[in-house]
């Protein structure tokens, strides 16, 4: 079940470094791509950078836009990641036969800015671009902050992820290269050590 | 057994979104603290951004010094990371005290820069900030390049990681909240779907 995740938690969403799917829409014409880089930077506001390099179809449709939605992935999507991660939607015809289309990607829209959502990822959020030209020319980062946010409660909900042996495939997979994935697993509760 | 790392490769260890453990020395005065916001931003160069917040003594070191190092714990060190990232270094008594001595925790220093690094990770980096003063002050991100890396080839070799069931131990760590860390498993090597 999709729930809204409070704003103070959406950078929790990806503070264990999960690859993520980058939706945008600029005039009917809807891309997807993959992007392993991204970060928090603060909580509140939730702010998060991410890196979308030069030469993609996603980099000109937020030049107009100034809003991306950030979805993550799941390891039942890692077909799915590494495609729209492979394949630029330059070339598509607009706007019949987009990413969506061609590999029979759902969506849904976002509440706030209504940007095309995929529907099988396990948590979203909408985004504006805060502009920051430097950063985006020197270094590709792009310095956005969440304006809405949604996860699947079987696999975060009240603001902390849960991912056990009984929810193996809505658990998030992290890029090593090349489209091998590790997959987010086992969680280990460290402990305060004691001075020697 | 510790190897270099290609510079041109050096980005692939952050790839995935590990936490790290970033450490400083200035003035004899060494310090560590757990850092689970990193993301590399190019390959070549080998360019990362790090986030560090402005009440961390880290900072004030970095602010001296112009370099510091990151090194990739793994879940053996799941206790040291989050003792490292709870509890601040700057009323250490110097030097004889600081968190190395205090919690028994084994270095060797960099080859590049001398930097202190963690014994028992499992990749490390020294890297050299690059002085962009509005990220620092607006986001706390730091961009850094890497001037030397390492790994332990174990678990990564050859400018790839390879977490499998014979080396646990020795997997990241991915910083969930609270102490809890997901540990990278299980890779998943995704496939091109075909258009539909």
């Amino acid at each position: 079940m999709k729930t809204p995740v409070q704003l103070s938690h959406a950078s929790r969403l990806l503070n264990h470094g999960p690859t993520v799917i980058v939706s945008t829409v600029h005039e009917g014409r809807r891309n997807l791509m993959a992007a392993a880089w991204s970060m928090p930077v603060e909580f509140t506001p939730p702010r998060i950078a991410v890196v979308i390099d030069k030469s993609t179809y996603t980099r000109e449709q937020i030049a107009h836009t100034g809003t991306l939605a950030l979805n993550i992935p799941c390891r039942a999507l890692a077909d799915l990641t590494f495609t729209v991660g492979s394949i630029s939607g330059r070339n598509d015809p607009m706007p019949e036969e987009d990413k969506f289309e061609r590999y029979g990607i759902k969506s849904f829209s976002g509440a706030v800015l209504g940007l095309p959502l995929v529907e099988d990822c396990i948590a979203w959020m909408e985004c504006r671009v805060i502009s920051e030209p430097h950063a985006e020319q020197t270094y590709d980062t792009f310095f956005v902050e969440a304006v809405s946010a949604l996860s699947d409660t079987r696999v975060f909900a009240n603001g902390r992820w849960d991912m056990n042996d009984s929810n193996r495939p809505l658990h998030t997979i992290h890029h090593l290269g090349a489209g091998l994935f590790a997959v987010a697993s086992d969680p280990v509760q460290g402990k305060i050590l004691s001075d020697q």
